[in-house]
């Protein structure tokens, strides 16, 4: 009944690789120049400036820390048996990508060959670290712990890459990330999931598929933290009034989701029950729809109803479309990332379009160059100091030509996600990676030592279930 | 067995109300004049001043934020069977009733017909939603999801209102909202129990009521980032040095009450052991007793003192009072919401009566302004471009008088509370409101689809207790 | 079967001791000047600046506070049947010792016979209160709540006093308290259960002395909370670019040691299976181990490669060293603090030696005498204002002296909390002290009151164990 945790080499290879890793921070890092000590006294006072606004940050890095390593860690708790792998392999695998992350997003910002590690950095990779994590979703209970952390490794490779050419080359506005983390996340793990799926008289939901009462509460941990911080997870990166009404949209956006949640919950549910599924998930929708427009000026009521757009799509997807997929495509979706992520994600860069579209000087005055830096004009002399880099299409775009690349940023996304996952997935199936049995899945058992619930059962005064059944 | 979740006309109403909560924000908000952009770029740097100083109070906000979502959600979990309900409800009251509470608050103060929002309505709307919990509180487990929503709608419209009476007019110090919050949610949660009240024979704890193992431990999830916490809800609306005596104060105050609530737990109760339900409340009364008075000079003896008074009334409370209030005026209070929240609170607002009548300009030097604004000479120039409003009894209170007014402020918000209460009740009673019956009491299954556990023993094989049995 | 939860006595004494706590605050302490009311209006812009510098801190004291009552409590919920004492007794010890610590550090800066408090000195407390926690950690399931108690007021007097000697008089570099906490507390408490050791023939894990698959989810609570706030903790007293190079530092060597941790868990356990004991504990280690060194120019390789020392002998310990110290010295160790706290500390003290040896001011510039105070030269008139305070041995150290004093403050530690803590365990052991039975170890039944699990079961509708079994 016992199969072994894994193969050594696993195990034996993820050390060589964290090696690998202090190797490359050894040659291609340090800290950025702000943090290195100052050997002119007289230089003091302007080296100041730069570090204070790095540290004004923390918070919001803090609060995006909960987010990724505990509020997704706890999520993923649901299923009745994989709370050990849901916690734990959530700490492995974001603990490991966040170095990747900061060497592959570094790549693009290196100074003389040396990536310059700043608390920025950390926000960076904790932000990227989410789009593994929703990918794992997808997976969830379906891989070994070692496909996992593969499938980081070069998801995050990819992930770099996209993000550097939506935000530095495309220009798109997308400051909460939905175009570049919870979409890119979202597809690139049902891709894999696609290369993963199972053989035809197996595409059904498992034996432990399913959430126990405990598992539900526990899940609810990672639901109520996430939606907590999610406006700031939007916020992190934008300053001042931006960032303001980055915090109030997706705050709006988050309670119009709970509420067309629960709704539209009971309304399509057996019996007009709430089902926990689409409370532990779907309330989370508005927070990503709002994300790619969450610093625009939607207006508060704007905020409210693109979060119940995406509170109900969330639901209908969930209640329709994830069974439809699964048993059409044999994609499982253990977590339901598309429903949470997927779609959510698209409607918030179909609305960045739409708002771009209109966006003027005239609406967003001097913070027109802010939110949307390629429609500022190419000889731009009032900022000094700041050249204007390459980006795809030039400067001085109209609001219409910036709608139209929102929605470049994210139709390439999603194409180079799923190439990205489709190839991922076949390098995850290939014979000398070991895949999991049909009767590992969603069990922590095949890798984790897990309690005996028997002896817990016997010693345990004060439970009785067992000497009563043997006293008869 | 199974009962329907819920007429389908209720969640139908729910999505009405949150599409006409639309409609109002539409007309009758926007963001504050300092989020908007800039038109005239010489105007930039006057306007970073105050968009700044909201920014600031962000982590503050973010920490009543989980007080509010995970805080008040998981204590609500210690009933055995009522831990998807007190998750899931709280997270659906919550997040509408912040809604409606920006608009209801923002009633007074709107400019041009139009509520400004900023974070700082956030906080006022975390704030108030503390109110509705307190409430639900004491009627968990006795009320469907639609019942506990009217009940918030009319709740924050009376709260509202009195707030603005207590701060705005009367002018009391209650910068930790004790008064506004914590007596106000109790007191009309129990006037809305006592119109819920069963009939005579029922009057008695449910088979339900009462927590598990488990149970308990969630629950300390909730009241350990409750404990945590409450120095951000005591000092969100104090700057400086008033907010970090408020801080000091309310650390301290929770500190006694948490090792006053522990030994008296277990001088009291059976066989003195400790009682989980006394540690999961009376350790948090400290926080609220201290709440009126926190950001005054009570000096950090004086704040031990009043935490320790409240963690002892707190525990006896428990002990005694509610059992007799149950069975003599059939009051239920689920979570002891008179313990922990109103209690504390009226002696939060006695002592605030106390120091207000010794406070003075020679004791308070320059703050007294900021603490009992009222207590300001009506004809005050030093402080220019802030005109003095009106306030009932008028400015230039001694400190005799303003103790009286902190009274006055405690005695009005009780009767408003509870006749609004009783008047909530008597419409959640109404035959057109779907009522519990008896056998729903304290259980998630008539409203929630929950995993049977059975199918969980039979698939998991390292859950003997069946097999066992069937053995035999 | 159930013997009385304790001696009254032991609470009715846990009473009065905060009776005293109480009238030693009234006449030792009051609020720090810069927060008592400005008596003269001109002086009113010069107070500004200190306080604000205090709340600046604020959210860094709220990440710490989450770790000491939410990471440590949870964390030691992983026994199977003592999560109430390990969430209950956590809170209650954490409240009693910040009270105390505020008295005993206070002593060694006291003005004028009064100790003035601020947010510092409540920062201040609960660190102290972590070197407790720790200890208890090693006790945990072994003592009574008023034993622990007691363990506690003694601590925290030697602690401050350690505290002191090491951070003013030896000049040791430690702002993330590997020293001062994690070593002090490890040892302190590996010596109390020295002393409380088992008779021979009792030297081996009891009945109790598990986990349950719940209590490991609830348990990775705290090891979620404690991972992500520990870059708060270990940067919370330096500021600038010291504070943040200590926050890159833990936050890398966290995620070091969490890659080393899985990959050793699974090497050394059995079946090569992922070990939930070592995931709770042993990915913290990095944060210990980096904890003297965290502000230092380590750079961020050399954060990593500590972090992965720390998880690996964090790991090894777990598995070879704590069965045989049970074995050869019977010292029970229930949550390993040895491997998570003790070692760990020991290879932050010896790398901090390491790191000091080689510092000059031709590396570190300006901020050599922030970090290592002992190294400015005796006269330095370029920073007026603050005098040098007696140091042992004196002002002017080279690096290799600094060196020197960073191994005595680590052997000044463990020699103060091993004598310290053999001390404390005689009192403890003393007849007058009520002792636990061997029935009672590790669980909460003796001194709480637990909920009757039989009656869940039978009330239940959905748990069907019991009914299946009286259906035969």
């Amino acid at each position: 009944m016992h199969t072994p945790g894994s193969s050594v080499s696993g195990y034996t290879l993820l050390l060589v690789v964290q090696v690998v890793f202090i190797i490359v921070f050894g040659f291609c890092t340090d800290y950025a120049k702000e943090l290195l000590p100052v050997k002119n006294e007289t230089a003091k006072t302007t080296a100041a400036e730069p570090e204070a606004s790095n540290l004004r940050k923390y918070p919001h890095f803090q609060d995006i820390h909960v987010m990724i390593f505990a509020g997704f860690a706890f999520l993923m708790t649901f299923l009745k048996r994989y709370g050990f792998s849901a916690s734990g392999l959530n700490l492995l695998v974001a603990s490991l990508v966040i170095q990747w992350a900061i060497i592959m997003r570094g790549c693009y910002e290196m100074e003389d060959g040396i990536i310059p590690i700043s608390l920025q950095n950390l926000i960076g990779a904790d932000i990227a670290a989410a789009a593994v994590l929703i990918s794992m979703g997808a997976l969830l209970g379906r891989t070994t712990p070692i496909q996992l952390l593969i499938m980081g490794i070069i998801e995050i490779a990819i992930f770099a890459g996209n993000e550097y050419l939506q935000l530095e080359l495309v220009r798109a506005a997308d400051v909460g990330g939905s175009i570049t983390v919870h979409a890119f996340g979202a597809y690139f793990g049902l891709a894999v999931s696609f290369m993963l799926r199972p053989k035809k008289e197996q595409a059904r939901a498992g034996p432990l598929e399913g959430s126990s009462y405990g598992s539900d509460i526990s899940a609810m941990i990672g639901t109520i933290f996430l939606w907590i911080f999610w406006p700031s997870f939007n916020s992190a990166l934008v300053d001042g009034a931006d960032q303001e009404r980055a915090i109030i949209n997706t705050y709006l956006s988050l309670a119009g989701a709970t509420v067309a949640t629960f709704a539209l919950s009971a309304l399509v549910s057996h019996e007009h029950k709430l089902d926990m599924v689409h409370v532990q998930n779907s309330t989370l929708a508005g927070g990503v729809a709002v994300g790619s427009i969450c610093n625009l000026l939607i207006h508060p009521f704007g905020a409210l109803i693109v979060g119940v757009i995406a509170g109900v799509i969330s639901v209908l997807g969930y209640r329709f479309l994830t069974p439809a997929i699964l048993s059409k495509l044999r994609i499982a979706d253990t977590c339901g990332v598309h429903n949470l992520h997927g779609m959510p994600a698209v409607l918030s860069a179909i609305f960045s379009s739409i708002y771009a579209s209109f966006a003027s000087h005239e609406t967003y005055g001097t913070s027109l160059a802010t939110i949307f830096p390629a429609m500022q004009q190419p000889t731009n002399g009032t900022e000094p100091g700041e050249p204007l880099e390459y980006v795809i299409g030039g400067y001085g775009r109209t609001g219409a030509k910036q709608g139209a690349f929102q929605l470049m940023a994210i139709g390439l996304t999603m194409a180079i996600a799923i190439v990205g996952g489709l190839l991922t997935g076949l390098i995850l199936k290939s014979p000398s990676v070991r895949q999991l049995e049909e009767h590992e899945l969603h069990k922590d058992d095949a890798f984790w030592e897990t309690p005996s619930e028997e002896s817990t059962t016997t010693t345990s005064t004060t439970s009785n279930t067992t000497q009563e059944a043997s006293h008869q």
